[in-house]
């Protein structure tokens, strides 16, 4: 969401790249030099098409910024970061305020019961492996699963209990889904903004934490680009 | 799916047009010319990131091959056809092999509980008017509610309600989504392949009458294409 990516684009100093995407695209990029790297940051943009002034969340405008973000820089690509927001797993340890790194994606909410489309449907990629960048933010690690919807019915519990998962998201099998398709190795660093097997109705909690988060996100991402920089995968 | 499209292509000698979309890209296209039309059709390919060798069922693999092809014929494209099958409601008079003709796509598995959020995610598009087509082919009309599930479980259905929707399918409105951000007209031609409200399990009654849904797809599609060519939208 651009109000989570304004103040790490400060930070780092980037600049708006306007012929960056197509221009049909509602997308936003911001690109710089920070050390030995070159950064460029993607938000999703607002909603155009409905005209509701709303941030593009969710898996389809995730896919497609991250396939084009990484056709533009084909071949120029070592690392994607999916930075954002998840609601948190008190049963597997998530507290308000973590940052998670994922360990894998999968979806919870394609559910294609015809045996062949089952994987296809839960969708599952391994992140890169990120156990030292972990240990050097004190961050959590864990499976995120991705469904479209803030909110957690039963059916859709199932399935991320299935999955594994630490913490749920709206975005991150998707955007692995589209890295896998341009052989881009990716994770995901997720700040915990709700407890969805808490007491509170995530959408009161995610508001309430949300700035907090966002706050979070700006100390750790950062510092996870400063760790990344220069380094090979295999030192994460 | 690509079984559905093989006999169409042949039926309008369309070639495989190798070059289409981006190699990152598992999609596929077959163009030519039909009347006075230039045709393309697309299939979005197998799945080629988890091998499981089955179709890129779902909203997120359609919108990109959406948005892919549209940006690839850039100003060249009048009018864009959904055309697949779809699981139908009795209550809204459905019966197996009816072609349906949308009149409009939401979504309803995008529940985000957040008002200025609500509208977004259930992503309501108007169609393009088709009465006169849909008398021409003796086609139902109808709204046609989206989700990346072959299932449907009871908060599907509230929402799947409130879209009003006839038919439900697992593509139009991100379809539907990518045609908007290029301003590009489009419906969907959907074939009931199952009655969702009856007695039968979807998955097993998907599988069974998919092959003759396919057959009236056949039947429906051409004489469609024939009706369209060199017809203003108002005509439709």
């Amino acid at each position: 969401m651009e109000a989570e990516a304004k103040p790490f684009i400060e930070h780092l100093g980037l600049s708006s790249s306007n012929d960056f995407f197509p221009s049909e695209a509602p997308f936003l990029a911001f690109q710089g030099k920070h050390n030995s790297c070159q950064i460029t940051v993607v938000t999703n943009g607002k909603d155009t098409v409905h005209g509701t002034e709303v941030d593009n969340v969710g898996t389809v405008p995730a896919a497609l910024a991250t396939f084009l973000a990484l056709q533009k820089l084909k071949g120029k690509v070592d690392l994607l970061i999916n930075a954002g927001t998840c609601g948190g797993f008190r049963a597997k340890g998530a507290e308000i305020g973590d940052a998670f790194l994922t360990t894998a994606t999968a979806h919870h909410d394609r559910r294609i019961p015809i045996p062949p489309f089952i994987p296809y449907g839960i969708g599952k990629i391994q992140s890169v492996s990120t156990q030292q960048l972990a240990s050097a933010l004190g961050a959590k690690m864990g499976i995120c699963s991705t469904g479209n919807s803030l909110d957690m019915h039963d059916v859709d519990q199932k399935h991320i209990t299935n999955n594994d998962a630490s913490v749920k998201d709206m975005e991150a099998a998707a955007i692995a889904w589209a890295c896998e398709l341009h052989n881009v190795p990716n994770f995901g660093i997720k700040v915990v903004t709700d407890i969805v097997d808490g007491e509170k109705p995530t959408e009161e909690e995610f508001l309430e934490n949300l700035h907090s988060a966002s706050v979070k996100l700006q100390e750790v991402l950062p510092q996870a680009i400063d760790y990344v920089c220069g380094k090979d995968h295999s030192e994460l």
